[in-house]
């Protein structure tokens, strides 16, 4: 766990507001299975169109790297995003009945907007330290929603519709893609940072994890 | 009003998105005097950190520009925000009861994230041209708003706690300002575009004004 | 031919600087065989370090796309970088008796930065085209280089210690690679530019073949 | 001088670099007033082509702020070159019998490409320190040189056709403004930095200093 320091600290930073994301209602609600349809429905569509926002801000980290080995792991993390993890969502989003060109179609929600947006301009403005840190309430905060839901005996998994939802983020390879990023952040905050610029770094990793919080709401907002 | 085609034209491609925007509610009421005033004073402290990001997207547009001529315009408005009006906005807050420092310590709205990391995303992954067409709702619309409320006879003045903001935007040196933005417009169109950039400016151009229209309601959801 | 068309008037505004750097002496030489190693050598290793700013010049085209086919596209062009080019090119150099680490370690020279640098600035400060055009005497214009070489009774392939590098060059794949380049570019003047664009686009065009012939002059400064 | 720390050690880490580009034989025949008119002339028009690429830097670094204090002192110094120093550019070198549009007609150099676009590389793929790191050696420098050569006794100001040039960049003024950078440095380390990130600043520090160096070497390939 020393090894992940700087997550943990920034986690503490945030207080409250990284709770409100983790725990959003939303969350809870998917885990027990009674979220409504309509609100994970909302969710699928402007997740898809978050997914080419992230594969571009990774393709930005390709850009700000400075080693080769930098330009591997961004570059990994557009792969999996564009030559798989869109092709799952698109397939996953048909069995629920939702067709890849209505998503393509889908406007942008304000929420899906700010979210993409800040992260971009985090990483355009600050180096590549500030862009993984706006991601990661993101890539991180997936895996501990994921894996703490499972361990809630409140959360039902028997005939939950959104079972395999919580089986990919809960599963082992989303878990070790979890852990390298929070590695990432430790290694770059030695050779990038330092404790001065801690503040910074946790006042973006908080307004990151609000937008997070707001992009569940979003998906509430359609079916409360 | 030749010179001005290409604003034109985006106005026209936006459909009832841009009236959405120029007569929203915050606005009509503005004009009348019957705005509340908790709904004007959230305007007040998101619109002075929108200010911060609209010099941060003019300072772009200077790295952005090919020509002595283009940085001039752009360091320009970066002087005449940071010079002057960002002084004028204090001054005016403050006879609205809000001090500088409760400004810089509000929390930044969704509505005001979304809007200017959009911008600033359109003027980074595009060029100069995208970039500008990604504020002009900003500027050149709250000419067009400002003009077009004194015209209308529902507007009332006299006694109307806003009328000094409907005075600056509708004053002479305001309404130059947007006319040299559609002015260059037009000529960033002729050497940046041509009609095949018209279908993603045009789109780029309504999504910006929606995120605008969201901004006044932004207002108004305080204070319904 | 039509459908190269952009590429074609591109190099028709090069006028002289475009054989400069197609018909360098450098490439001439090399087609001969009669190229001093010492020449090759220092070109190999300065070509190990543009390629890292070539991977980075494909990830932010990455961040510039408007699709997912355009992001795709880039992303290969990472990839084939990244996880091929790379590696081949550092099994060649051995052959050539040229470490990893020694290229790693050695100083950029001064051409490398002007050209890599000169196309991420194009990149940044303009759209996706004004990149791809900046990178187009590299792409396109290795395949012509080589594919005119080939053509030449004056190349001299027995015995050529630089014959696998003619072949890679002339080969169907890298020549697939550079159509698709120039499609690419007739693809993005029609939906991102028009007529108006051309003379910069013609300008930046040019600017970049005389730094990629700066480049090959590099190489014959050290043995002439 | 402990606030200055951070480019003192900047400069000790640059080793032999830094005074190759602070003595360059280019700096020292000038202060003599030995130089070749011929070198005096590429030099100013190379450096008019440089204040372009200075000033996009600088409008880049207002958008990379995150404080007001911070926009106001980038902006200020875009003022200062486009609103002043270009203009005395224009009229210095026009003494020299070089008009303006000769200048901006002028091909850029290899070396001038070079060093600007360095800078806005380093300033896009990191954060605003990254930028002033790599302007560092131009602004601060630049004070540095011009002290340096006036309390050298070899210098001699009677007759000196480049008088006015050290008397610039030695003076009251330009001394104050390069003090400030040399602050602007220390308070962003705190703020943005920490000791993990000097090898890197350093380094990038370094590889400044020597494009600077060739900028002055450029002038005297002309005229020897």
């Amino acid at each position: 766990m020393a090894g992940n320091a700087l997550f943990s600290r920034l986690v503490a930073a945030a207080g409250a507001t990284w709770p409100s994301y983790t725990r959003h209602e939303f969350v809870l609600r998917l885990a027990r299975g009674d979220l409504p349809e309509a609100a994970f429905r909302r969710y699928l569509i402007q997740d898809y169109l978050f997914l080419l926002h992230f594969s571009r801000a990774w393709g930005l980290a390709i850009y700000k790297s400075d080693t080769l080995a930098e330009m591997r792991r961004a570059q990994g993390l557009v792969a999996a995003t564009l030559d798989v993890e869109i092709g799952l969502h698109i397939d996953y989003s048909r069995g629920w009945g939702i067709e890849e060109a209505a998503m393509v179609a889908a406007p942008e929600a304000l929420q899906t907007i700010a979210y993409t947006r800040f992260v971009l301009d985090r990483g355009l403005a600050g180096d590549r330290l500030d862009l993984e840190i706006a991601l990661a309430p993101c890539i991180i905060g997936y895996a501990e929603i994921a894996a703490e839901r499972m361990a809630d005996p409140a959360t039902r998994l028997d005939g939950n519709p959104y079972k395999s939802w919580l089986d990919m983020y809960a599963g082992a390879e989303y878990q070790a893609l979890a852990e390298e990023a929070k590695a990432a952040l430790d290694e770059q905050f030695v050779r990038r940072g330092g404790e001065g610029r801690f503040p910074a770094l946790a006042a973006a990793f908080t307004a990151a994890t609000r937008l997070e919080a707001d992009f569940w709401q979003m998906g509430l907002d359609v079916a409360p």
